[in-house]
């Protein structure tokens, strides 16, 4: 296998044209004027996919977005490999901050800067390339099947749907994804939990129209200043989540597993520095990497209401909204924890407002296990590439997807991931270095046999 | 004087086209790209005062928007009121909400139907009609002046330096201004006392950019929930702002005042239903009318921060915003409320964020004496037209130029106002009612006379 070195080297621009093709339809699945930039985008991976060697590949529709499926069957009795990734991307506000156009990559010190440069274009173009070079130089001995959705990035609401309907399509050994991160930028690290969501939308009403706030303030509610006390209730001076019944399923995590955790090098005041901050903040008794890690979180993601133009304007609006997502850890039911800050909500509500709460969309938190085929299969390879075996982390990012694979697919997901948290995935600049991006398609070439190797 | 009504029914179609072209003309001082139309309004006033009869009028430049000078001098022997008005409107968002353009008036059901129908275009008029009425029938036997602004939705901040610079020409013995309301569509009503206003806008910032929610929430904190509780801890549960020294400088009204307010008709079930709530909401130990005329409030007039657009973002936002506004009561000090709001921010932002407080701007409270020949004369008028003394009232709105007028041209302003709350000022589908509009003309053309009568 030491020739993927040589053959990445020979067609790396070729590797970076392709998937600059990619990046620039912007394939932003929360926004629906892009509608049909998300066929595009599914048009072209499929395109790429049989170039890259897949006998057959399809775009199949949804209910949502299409999902683009292809596949190489080199011998039915041999194990397969199923790959998940998405196409869909996030919106790019504020555009102002960013350098150079989201949707027009640039290569800048090394690193490709555009949305979607890692998430997930970028790490799902490792799998395709890696799959490529076993193909053409005739080294694929393992079934390999892909997955490829465009709704992730609003929490796949039609994939469980889809992969119901096309269970034997999709039918494999293990699921792998390249859609997490890495400790530091050559620091093999294997995510080995994810933590759930529940994304929620407040919206408070007061008064039925905007007022005049000298003539009516002090004596009318105002939904803002509602809205606002709402907010604080939810999280006391100590950090908890004031929710009835919210760490019910909460899995203490023992101490010796915390103390496994605690190994993960992690340095805080450099933390603080690269997010030019003063002070962590969050829940007592836990550690930074712990708070994320292991511990469930609530976030105002974002709000609005009154007037928020240039000047001043004294009004006091007639609805203030907010959108409030909620990360969970095993055994948190997102349904049950969408139901209780609903049931919080409407209770904590003073009767001079109404308030509305929607559930936008959750997903489950996932554990892999350490002893399953796929798992080791992923250690060796880190261990070929890297000289050293990955860190296994848990991470505080949500892929609701993988938990609805377990249910529906009964398979469990192998986390390779590339990504490190400068590479700004959901905000302005997000970035990705040439460097992961040519070893991550090294390292998950080498999967393949030693996942062979482990089923036999 | 009993010809007034004949004219008016003689000219009302020439009296409302007139102010028809005022009211299409999009004067929102709040918004730099209206710059143009602010010169447009000034010079469409002093047109029309012209025509009305002035023997001079001038656009005379200011820091800001140009002040619409004007005046006939009878005699310089007799007495001289200065009109004060403003030609600005505030901004139209939401605009969707508009049943129709807010700058092209329609009347439906008697009313008039635009931004800037009352507040101010509206109201000026009358001043504009009743003084045309006036000279045209050779009436007028009092000096007028009038000084038209505009710059008063955004706090005046040219027209103290302005009044001190033409401190000569704008001379008087009184101000009459027409921008306030009254109690109900034909309760006569004179408007006392008027709240002060300290206009705040704060920004708090956490991470220096925005930030994935799952891989940082729970570590990191956020802006959106630390400005939420910060907000929240200015009011107690009893409806008390919390802000150390706010209430220092606060006039208690005594028991026999709060129960001479008390008399105004006020019907609490039918205000609940014209705003659609269950329960208005304020400082305990007060009524509704208390809350907005004799005690300070503070609303959040405007918030904002994260992903407001459509579905979901999993965002940890760098920065968070409010537009935060205090009413102000004798004697509070606007720059001393300022400072303490803004060195209160600063104390209780906790370490994790950075916090900036920055004024808009403010006004003093006001308070109108009994005694002064103009207030004597205004009841009079009122009784002359309605058949009844008007109950003296203290809004809650805030005028902040006319304590600036008392300091820098040593003048009392009386306030004869004919809004009602219904009017929605500062909301979609402001409106008039041509009854109030031609009332007012009346009641105010009967005021000169009187004036006269008590300044000899």
């Amino acid at each position: 296998m030491s020739d993927i070195k040589t053959y990445i080297e020979a067609n790396k621009d070729r590797f970076l044209e392709e998937l600059f093709g990619l990046i620039r339809i912007p394939s932003i699945s929360s926004q629906s004027e892009h509608k049909g930039d998300m066929v595009k985008a599914a048009e072209y991976i499929k395109q790429t996919l049989l170039n890259a060697g897949a006998d057959r590949a399809e775009v199949i529709p949804s209910k949502g977005n299409p999902v683009v499926f292809a596949e190489k069957i080199v011998d039915p009795s041999v194990p397969t490999v199923l790959i998940y990734a998405h196409y869909d991307v996030m919106p790019v506000d504020p555009i102002e901050l960013w350098t150079s156009n989201p949707f027009e990559p640039e290569i800048r010190d090394g690193r490709i800067y555009a949305r979607g440069a890692n998430d997930d274009k970028g790490q799902m173009f490792m799998q395709v390339k890696a799959f490529e070079y076993l193909v053409k130089t005739g080294q694929l001995k393992t079934n390999v099947k892909f997955m490829i959705e465009g709704e992730e990035e609003i929490g796949s609401p039609s994939l469980e749907a889809w992969a119901k309907e096309h269970k034997d399509l999709v039918a494999a050994d293990v699921i792998l994804v390249s859609d997490t991160g890495m400790i530091a930028e050559n620091t093999p690290t294997i995510t080995q939990g994810l933590r759930g969501l529940a994304y929620m939308e407040v919206e408070v009403t007061g008064p039925n129209r905007d007022l005049h706030s000298g003539l009516f303030g002090g004596a009318v509610a105002n939904p803002i200043n509602v809205l606002a006390k709402m907010i604080a209730s939810c999280i006391d001076e100590n950090g908890h989540i004031t929710i009835p019944g919210f760490y019910d399923d909460v899995l203490e995590v023992s101490a010796a597993d915390r103390e496994n955790l605690g190994k993960a090098p992690f340095d805080l005041s450099a933390y603080k520095k690269s997010l030019d901050i003063e002070e962590v903040e969050g829940e007592q008794g836990f550690t930074t990497n712990e708070r994320t890690g292991i511990r469930p979180s609530l976030d105002v993601n974002g709000i609005w209401g009154g007037y928020t133009g240039e000047g001043s304007k004294t009004v006091i609006p007639s609805k203030a909204f907010a959108k409030i997502s909620m990360r969970l850890v095993p055994d948190q039911d997102y349904h049950k924890i969408s139901d209780l800050f609903k049931a919080h909500f409407e209770a904590i509500a003073p009767k001079s407002v109404k308030v509305k709460v929607t559930a936008h969309h959750g997903g489950y938190p996932y554990v892999a296990p350490s002893d399953h085929p796929g798992f080791k299969a992923a250690i060796k390879a880190y261990v070929d590439v890297y000289g050293e075996a990955p860190i296994p982390v848990r991470s505080g990012g949500s892929i609701p997807i993988i938990t609805t694979f377990e249910k529906v697919l009964g398979l469990k997901s192998i986390l390779m991931g590339f990504g490190l948290e400068s590479d700004a995935i959901h905000s302005p600049n997000e970035n990705y270095s040439l460097n992961r991006f040519f070893k991550g398609i090294e390292t998950i070439s080498h999967f393949y046999h030693h996942f062979n190797d482990e089923m036999k």
